[in-house]
């Protein structure tokens, strides 16, 4: 598949890298054929994609091209950092071309590439924004400018692309722009010193490097993140630039800036190993998970510079998580999980993937959210705004950005080691896997995951090998009929089967041989920190890694603030095939209790004991990430417990 | 006191309307001779004032205007509104004066008239950021630039000035370049059709018109008030201009500039009563009160923007409540309360006077808070600020407001009416007041107000007339023995006195005639409605007008956010001369109940009804206006019922 066009560079199709356990494997390498993702990464291919490449274009951001190539005389359209959707949709596109052939889109990546590729400068430089008229105004700004930003998007692309096709066209030019990113910027007297506002290019350029096996993509991208909290660009925790990132305690300032930091840095610690490092992520890490992170996997509550929050401060209905944030989040769990195969960082990706990234595209996959709200009353936002999907936005990036996310889901489902492989998410699928020893492994997933538990992993090439089977974080202890369970060929697995951990089934296999997962999914009533005050006295309905809400138009009449959940009430799962593309709801009888009519006219008053008065309600609560696809309106993560 | 150098204009020393039922008293008509307000008082006059007048100085304020008048070669120093507050330095400087001889304080207000009225152009014009080199940049940017944002604080501290003082001096600079601005801006086709981007000058013109008789600066106020809203500053709802206001519904945007216009717009309905801008005013004061308020009397919730927020968001350690905010809700709430007495409008003004202005001065009268959080877990904010009052700010608007604000009180205390004194606020203080019909009334208070509940009021002056005193709404209604009561000279009042009303008093009176008001203040636990959820399953201390909370200086090793106070827990108030310039605290027997270690390492978990283990703890609250006047740390307003 690899049509190496130089003899001087390697391209390899996987992040290979020297210092993690786990290696990931190549999106191709597995093809789903589930009733969850597979159907909506087809509707990434040949809805969002294409309509996606038809806003490239009708918003000027291919035009953008062809003027820097000369092609057109008018002025740069839009936002400055408008070429990194058209590198983001390329990415997507690549990877989408990595699981189905689908020549109109390869018609349109080549296309693409070719409008890049004209649009460069013979030095290597290539900005939209900075050609022509601001072409000596290179460099000026890197704070604000996402000069290196674009960059990065740009050298992901061309390592997806180069993975997906074997095509070296868009590479080339990659790494003609990080040749002389690499001459530019650097610590030497004859360099300019000098950090992105917005990291990006630092994951990028490790994966050039693993791409291409020039350790100079790596030396730069180490550069970037130890020049970074210096001061080079102002020192604000918005840029990321308030304080080294090995001395930091904890993510502050943009959430989407911080997280894309603290992936490109895991990537450089995946190569390196460097102790300190290593030490200042796994800090942030627990931080982030154990005081920041929405339920969802999300980040960054504040509207205020889009930032993150003080610890516990998650507000719903004034939640910003922005689902480029809780894709960020997925791709730093995702980098820390291939340093050792800790099971927590498979949790949080997981939690994110389906609870923070899938909310951010509708199911007919042409809108997107920017802002991620847990709840909402349906009014309009003090503005005039309403929450509701849009197909496109100004600073459009979030929509190309899901759209890269889901179209690498295959390669997310494993990693391999030396002789093992890890089977972090499930989903009904075949894999052809090359273990670290060279060997290829076969595997074929059969599951109705996320829906049901039950999972049977079949192996289809014989050897001894391990199998690390994962028992996500969300499996109940008790009781203990509601315990996971893993067999192998009918045989209980020796031990306990914790969840949140990773069972190692070393053996000889036969063809034919099977592991079944049981991993019941009874609904569960999930409370926060009592420091989390919006949360206080309230439960989050889960089943199985899938968060749920309530939605007003399946409660019309009712307040959905007023509902009350009591936690005695018995709540069931069904599945409903033709409701919004087939899932399971929750149901159960709750109650409901209208504020009192002396609080129409108060908003304080003297506390009393009076007992609400309630009426039974049937509630039926469906995923998070599917809300909004019906009517705008109400919607509520939380329920009083009551 | 008038020492009028004009024969063509008149000037009044009270706001008087001509559609409103009461009318204001002079600031001088009031002396304060109480525990609570005149030391205060005494501070601001003593050391707010002069501080503020050496960092006007050092900051360069004053500066600017030596060089407008081309006294000083140098740049424009600061922020282009720097000019508004000088100006606002200077009202409350003249409202000291009305209050205490000073001369050292009104050679210093003479000076700075002198600076001001030198930098004036010949036309009239008056800003020190647009003269000289951009003198040709006037009235080019009405939304961002706040030049009639500084004309209105000047017309005010003119105002303020002839009222105190009997000068003209700064009433001449303000009416000249008043006229300007009347010339410059309107609806004919030779005038400027725009609106300024900060609400102030309104409630300026209007208060111009009143001092001077000149009815073509209420017009102009019309026209300011009646041209928003249209798009001529880009339609921004943080600009005020996303609406008119006679159309909206609720209070958006920037919050003080939201709550400036409403004032003005109160002034304006006040001279012409008409009926559409009346029943916005109402809506929007409706809305407030009871959905954006917080139990301060603070507005604005949201950092972003520093803006009013949806319906029943009110987060406490986010909270902005910009200082600004609860001044201008006092500001609006005064007018209000003018045009017809209505009770509701006293009660917002004193809760905001005592828990949202006040706040924003230390003890000490040297620092201030711009932003008002009602809880705070003591550690700095991700970005490293932590909340302590400053002793200035780059933006420094807050500071002199909290001065001129507080300098005004003596007026506040009372209003007039043709043949009523409308009794407002309590405080030990003498009066010598000046009915519609121009008769003088003598009145003394005695009392120790806010602290005691007990307040007599004697008549000095015989005569018939009325007095409608007070019944503050936080009064109790039960128990039996908790409500209030009104007694003239000694026999009580006939019929129900109910919280949230003025009591009319019409008799003859005679001197040495006394009404004794006994407002009991018990220990009051205040919950909020259900929607707002941060303070879910909460209850605020308060004490008559005063809102409590609990300082971590209080209550070492204890984290306050553990606290629980359950409802049967009895509470009691102890006045404690030393503590914090003498403040009534709050004690009870509480209890802790430290988070669980479970929760140490995690945000989410499946929910149980493990009872929290408790040990005792006594507390002890503070009213929140003298919170952060020891040491910094941890401060909590709400607390678990539990």
């Amino acid at each position: 598949m690899n049509n190496r066009s130089k003899p001087n560079a390697v391209v390899v199709d996987t992040a290979h890298s020297d210092h993690a356990t786990l290696q990931p494997v190549p999106v191709s390498s597995v093809r789903l054929h589930d009733d969850f993702w597979a159907p909506r990464l087809e509707t990434i291919r040949t809805t969002t994609i294409p309509t996606q490449y038809e806003l490239l274009e009708s918003t000027g951001r291919l035009d953008n091209f062809r003027r820097a190539a000369g092609n057109l005389k008018q002025p740069f359209q839009g936002l400055v950092f408008n070429d990194s959707d058209v590198y983001k949709w390329l990415e997507a596109a690549a990877w989408a071309l990595a699981a189905a052939d689908d020549p109109a889109l390869s018609q349109a990546v080549d296309t693409t590439i070719e409008l890049i590729a004209a649009a460069q400068h013979a030095d290597g430089y290539l900005n939209t924004y900075f050609s022509l008229d601001r072409a000596s105004e290179r460099w000026s700004n890197l704070r604000d400018l996402h000069e290196l930003y674009c960059a990065g998007h740009l050298f992901q692309a061309a390592v997806a692309h180069v993975r997906a096709t074997g095509h070296r066209t868009l590479l080339d030019v990659a790494t003609r722009f990080a040749d002389l990113i690499c001459d530019t910027f650097g610590p030497g007297d004859d360099q300019q010193h000098g950090v992105p506002g917005h990291p990006e290019i630092e994951m990028a350029l490790v994966e050039l490097a693993r791409a291409t096996g020039e350790q100079r993509y790596l030396k730069q991208a180490a550069y970037f993140l130890d020049a970074r909290g210096r001061g080079l660009i102002g020192g604000s925790a918005y840029h990321q630039d308030h304080a080294p990132l090995r001395e930091q305690d904890r993510l502050v300032g943009h959430a989407v800036r911080a997280a894309y930091l603290c992936a490109g840095a895991t990537d450089l610690y995946a190569e390196t190993g460097e102790p300190e490092l290593g030490r200042a992520l796994d800090r942030l890490w627990r931080r982030m998970l154990n005081r920041q992170m929405y339920i969802t996997g999300g980040l960054g509550p504040r509207h205020q510079g889009e930032a993150m929050g003080a610890d516990f401060e998650l507000p719903n209905a004034r939640a910003y998580a922005e689902t480029c944030a809780g894709i960020a989040n997925a791709m730093w769990a995702w980098r820390m999980l291939q340093i050792e195969g800790a099971p927590t960082h498979a949790d949080v990706m997981e939690r994110a993937l389906y609870n923070a990234v899938l909310p951010g595209i509708s199911l007919d996959g042409t809108a997107y959210f920017y802002v991620n709200p847990l709840a909402t009353d349906g009014a309009p936002e003090p503005g005039g705004k309403i929450y509701q999907r849009q197909p496109w936005f100004p600073c459009a990036c979030c929509p190309p950005n899901v759209a890269r996310t889901l179209a690498t889901l295959p390669g997310f489902l494993y990693s391999v080691s030396s002789d093992t492989v890890w089977i972090h998410h499930y989903a009904a699928s075949q894999a052809d896997l090359r273990l670290g020893d060279g060997r290829s492994i076969q595997l074929l997933q059969r599951t109705r995951y996320p829906w049901d538990g039950q999972i049977t992993v079949e192996v289809l090439t014989p050897g001894t090998f391990a199998l690390n089977v994962r028992i996500p974080g969300w499996c109940a202890t008790e009781p203990e009929q509601l315990r996971p369970t893993v067999n192998v060929n009918s045989i209980p697995c020796p031990g306990e089967v914790a969840p949140g951990q990773y069972v190692e089934l070393r053996r000889t296999w036969a063809v034919g041989d099977s592991v079944c997962l049981h991993l019941p999914m009874p609904v569960q009533r999930v409370s926060t920190h009592p420091y989390a005050l919006e949360n206080s006295g309230r439960v989050a309905l889960m089943r199985g890694p899938l968060l749920y809400c309530l939605e007003q138009v399946d409660h019309p009449g009712v307040d959905l603030r007023d509902v009350i959940l009591p936690d005695s009430v018995p709540l069931s799962a069904t599945y409903r095939p033709h409701s919004l593309n087939g899932i399971e709801v929750i149901e159960g009888s709750a109650a409901v209790a209208p504020v009192e009519m002396g609080w129409q006219e108060s908003l304080y008053r003297t506390a009393t004991s009076t007992p609400t008065v309630r009426r039974a309600l049937d509630i039926v609560a469906i995923p998070y990430f599917a809300w909004a696809n019906r009517e705008v309106g109400a919607m509520q993560v939380w329920l009083r417990r009551g």
